[in-house]
């Protein structure tokens, strides 16, 4: 491995601590070096605070290091935008930083390429279109290039393709599969779940352990005909989280109006069913740049089936649950057209197996 | 790593060349060693030839090497029985070994231990219960302990539980989970399907690559009330091959009798319905100690439900089938019943998934 493959490694170590509090900024690290040694490092930490770029710099600056002439390896293009602070092109330039590389370019078509030229006039500049570091983009991309939150559908289901033995009963994922679970919904700033689920399993949706973010951590009930029972934990106030919000079909607005005291109630078209795109615009429109729908089966079909998931976070349990009660993973929806998935991790966690994967959009599969 | 262990770890490797030629015997290795030299490896070849220890001591002396005091490494206690050849205890002490590391002792209930004691009156001996060692004998021991065969069913399913997103389409795992299934075929005496795959899919059921083998390689096919067509595939004689065994319901024997004269037809019980468990009674009657099931999904869930599997050889396709015509990995069956599964490797084989796992029969759960 390169020593740049090395440098821009670590910058994207660093740009995951930002996970889950960027947005709707991207996760973004930067390391300055100089051949072997390191001058500074940064990340973003949080929308509004300083880029990963500038947090390098003060680093090296507080460390009492000369970084003219240095390497800096940042993992998205620097922008070139002039906004409350100067931007990350001219501070960099400023700095007297004699070579950049980068591990992607910016995804937002306004901006991508602009950096880079700007750097370009006065230094050399690599874009490395490295693997991990388009990885860390992977959410703000779909976010940026539509009006509609990055979705990751999280499922666990049996060997055979159920989700449990009979409507009601559960099964639980290994502590390790759990933990990851906690670990997928603090990444990303809502968490979504359908209707039947907050009637049979009557979850509370928090983010464990709680912390510090910027914007509270919204969840999401999406309802078709009925809504939920005002008195679902879902639904109970909680310091530190948003009103909940209740996706809506625009046609059953009658009904519900008793939920409006208790949570965020979003009427979505004018149906009588609740249309998922629009939904999912809605989500945007609150500035929910990433979702994390949990189920159940119904929910997730129709997700898949209106081509809207963007990642699986797919739980295979070393299980059986086959007999006539047994509930299907996705329901009766026809996910046939959902896109292609590439699997790009398979793990074990415990007794449990993740398969993670991008669901590819098929030009065929059009958003219902 | 003990030197002990090295040298068990590869008896296994080299009883595994046995493996799909010794049945109804075990897989078995044999490697004399002294110190860090090997003097002599071996194992059992086919059924009818000389045992791995036998081997390891021909091999030995061949290369001119003295094994008085050696050690013998060997997968499975070796055996105390007289028969046309002397017992292999006494041929290892006969040949002067010094001591004996043993794998797994002899799961056949009449003759575990006896090897050992043999051993012990002259030499000392280690019996190591070594997991791989044990792990070889895993079909023989189920073989050796009841009357039926070993079975091994193979699925191919997608993420959410189904084999085919509609009867009669079919969908291909990747080169290397063609060439694992192929492997696991040729190392079992008999592939079984159910009457409606080869209804369906017709297939051939050969073994690729064909090898010699000591007894033919047997295809089986279980039907319920009908029986497949006389000029299906499977049935067509093949050089190399015995007659492909049908099994069928003793109840139906009328409407089988035009297969008898292109088929073994083994006729199970006396109602109309296959009796699962007496099928696989009567294939062990016909020499056959382990079976591979390919399905299909009504085959495979009767076969769950009844308890007669022992092992799983689950394939997961990176896709999603879900749609109302898609067949269900295991049909209707009730297999919550099937055992506890102990999964012992999971696998990437190429964009495919192989989860192996063992089935542990539960107490409750009885052969029907």
């Amino acid at each position: 491995m390169s020593i740049d493959r090395v440098y821009l490694r670590r910058a994207c170590e660093l740009a995951e601590r930002g996970r889950g509090s960027t947005a709707p900024n991207p996760c973004v690290g930067a390391v300055i070096a100089s051949g072997t040694l390191t001058l500074g490092e940064g990340y973003h930490r949080e929308a509004g605070a300083p880029h990963a770029e500038i947090e390098a710099l003060r680093a090296a600056a507080a460390a009492g290091h000369d970084v003219h002439g240095a390497t800096l390896y940042v993992t998205l293009e620097p922008c070139d935008l002039q906004g409350r602070t100067p931007a990350c092109t001219q501070a960099v330039l400023e700095a007297g930083i004699g070579r950049v590389v980068i591990g992607a370019l910016d995804p937002n078509p306004n901006m991508a390429g602009r950096g880079v030229e700007r750097l370009r006039e006065s230094i050399p500049v690599a874009v490395a279109g490295d693997p991990w570091a388009l990885a860390l983009i992977e959410d703000f991309s779909v976010w940026i290039a539509g009006t509609r939150p990055y979705l990751t559908l999280k499922m666990a289901v049996s060997l055979d393709g159920f989700v449990a033995a009979s409507p009601g009963t559960h099964w639980l994922t290994g502590e390790r599969a759990r933990a990851y679970v906690r670990e997928l919904r603090s990444a990303a700033d809502a968490v979504l779940v359908g209707a039947g689920t907050v009637r049979i399993d009557d979850p509370q949706l928090t983010v464990r352990p709680p912390r510090a973010r910027r914007r509270p951590y919204q969840r999401v009930v999406a309802c078709e005909a009925d809504p939920i029972p005002p008195q679902s934990r879902v639904l109970a106030r909680i310091d530190g989280y948003a009103p909940t919000i209740v996706l809506a079909p625009g046609g059953a607005r009658g009904r519900f109006a008793e939920l409006e005291s208790v949570a965020r109630v979003l009427y979505v078209g004018d149906g009588e069913r609740l249309a998922l795109a629009l939904a999912f615009k809605a989500l945007a429109r609150e500035g929910i740049s990433s979702v994390l729908c949990e189920g159940g089966p119904t929910l997730a079909g129709r997700l898949l089936a209106a081509g809207l998931v963007d990642r699986l976070a797919w739980l295979v349990t070393p299980q059986l649950f086959g007999n006539v009660h047994a509930l299907r993973a996705l329901g009766s929806a026809d996910v046939t057209g959902a896109g292609t998935l590439q699997v790009d991790c398979v793990e074990r966690l415990g007794d449990d197996l993740l398969v993670s994967a991008r669901v590819g959009k098929d030009a065929s599969c059009s958003a219902v």
